[in-house]
């Protein structure tokens, strides 16, 4: 059976989470639901990622094997049909190894986090960017992101019902970038790791949220880091500002 | 009376366009009714630019004046509280002079509008911005879009129902970005001039985006202005791209 790889977009808003579940819209379930529209035998999808309900995917990745040869690209369009009117698509599919799997064979992940700050409610972001009201120091926020890069355990920032084996992880990057908009800031914080905790990166959100506000100094964040202890995390952010934006695998698959 | 300046942000979706309507929703109407929760005596508000049904704002300017005094920040929390949950909100408020005019005064306004090109349906995007499946020769939308610049008759490129008295207007400004996206490529045109007629960007952009698809020869837009003749316009591109993202006041109102 040919397996082929997906590049899917979504907003998370109606979903429960990228995961299949019974009674509960999921963005898995209606990929499958599509694709039961193209064969009899509905091959169930593996993701690099299981997202949160509510969070975005603009780079999410899932493989699925199928009974016949399909052109790849015929198989994109056939399935961006079947998906509508949901809020899915796919922007790209190729034809890959049988051995090669999406979660497994993955190397990084990548995600997005935007905060809008300003006062008035968001309009074109509701749902999706997390609203600050007051004003953020984004040095003080660099400064405390700065403790959390390289090799650590990150049971601090880790949900309860996470089911990693370890704690330890490797953050490779955090960037925060600031642009004026609207009546506020945008801050984006990209991360940058070969994969993450459960709520990894909604709790460093919340948290380096903390330092900007001036509620937390930026060394906090190396003593909440060091506790490791998940009452020492600052508030979990809230899913609208997440979007899984890219999984990297070795060699590309995706150009 | 005191007058105050409203910064306004909009989403347009919702919405019959700008305008106050009896039978339809309208962004002037839901701004009317969040004031006339205020102060017993509903005043009338009047705005930099009349924007179409479906047409964003992330800039437009109106103003209005009220009985009482108001602290501008507190009128405009005020207003925020009672425009919910309508997608509209007010992004900034100050107290201006009882001759200053939202749209008397103006001498510049900004647009931007918003193309993806790609194969797969928008996600994030949805109504936010013009679907394009093909690719876009930017290089020749560009060379396309130099022959608009400066003062012409722009009657080509007017509704038929423009009530502006004479279809001469400045052309200041036309920029062309393209930014890859997922599965495509994010092309955003930005307009400037001191005014603007009905329907005008959106025709503009409707012709430069037949010369990006190669069925219009960059030329072709210099003779369709000389044509002088709504027929020799291409096709007017949908609402759905376009946001009022500025009004230009000397001296400037919003700092």
């Amino acid at each position: 059976m040919p397996r082929y790889a997906f590049l899917i977009e979504y907003d998370g808003q109606p979903f429960a989470g990228w995961q299949r579940q019974a009674d509960q819209p999921s963005v898995q379930g209606a990929i499958e639901r599509a694709l039961a529209r193209l064969e009899p035998d509905v091959p169930s999808i593996a993701a690099a990622g299981r997202t949160d309900a509510g969070v975005h995917a603009t780079g999410q990745v899932a493989h699925a094997d199928m009974a016949r040869d399909w052109e790849p690209f015929r198989l994109s369009e056939a399935l961006n049909y079947h998906l509508k009117p949901e809020p899915v698509a796919i922007t790209a599919c190729v034809q890959v190894d049988p051995d090669w799997h999406a979660r497994f064979s993955a190397n990084e992940r990548r995600y997005l986090f935007r905060i809008v700050s300003r006062r008035a409610p968001l309009v074109h972001d509701r749902g999706k960017a997390w609203l600050v009201k007051g004003a953020l120091d984004v040095d003080a926020m660099r400064e405390g992101a700065a403790h959390l890069i390289g090799k650590h355990d990150f049971t601090t920032f880790r949900a309860s019902i996470c089911q990693a084996k370890s704690p330890v992880k490797t953050l490779d990057e955090i960037g925060i970038t600031a642009e004026d908009t609207p009546g506020g800031t945008e801050i984006r914080l990209t991360f940058r790791a070969r994969s993450f905790l459960h709520n990894q990166v909604r709790s460093l959100v919340g948290t380096l949220e903390r330092v900007g506000h001036g509620a937390w100094a930026p060394n906090d964040v190396a003593e909440a880091l060091a506790a490791r202890d998940r009452a020492a995390c600052g508030p979990v952010a809230p899913p609208d500002g997440l979007y899984l934006t890219g999984v990297g695998y070795n060699p590309p698959v995706f150009d």
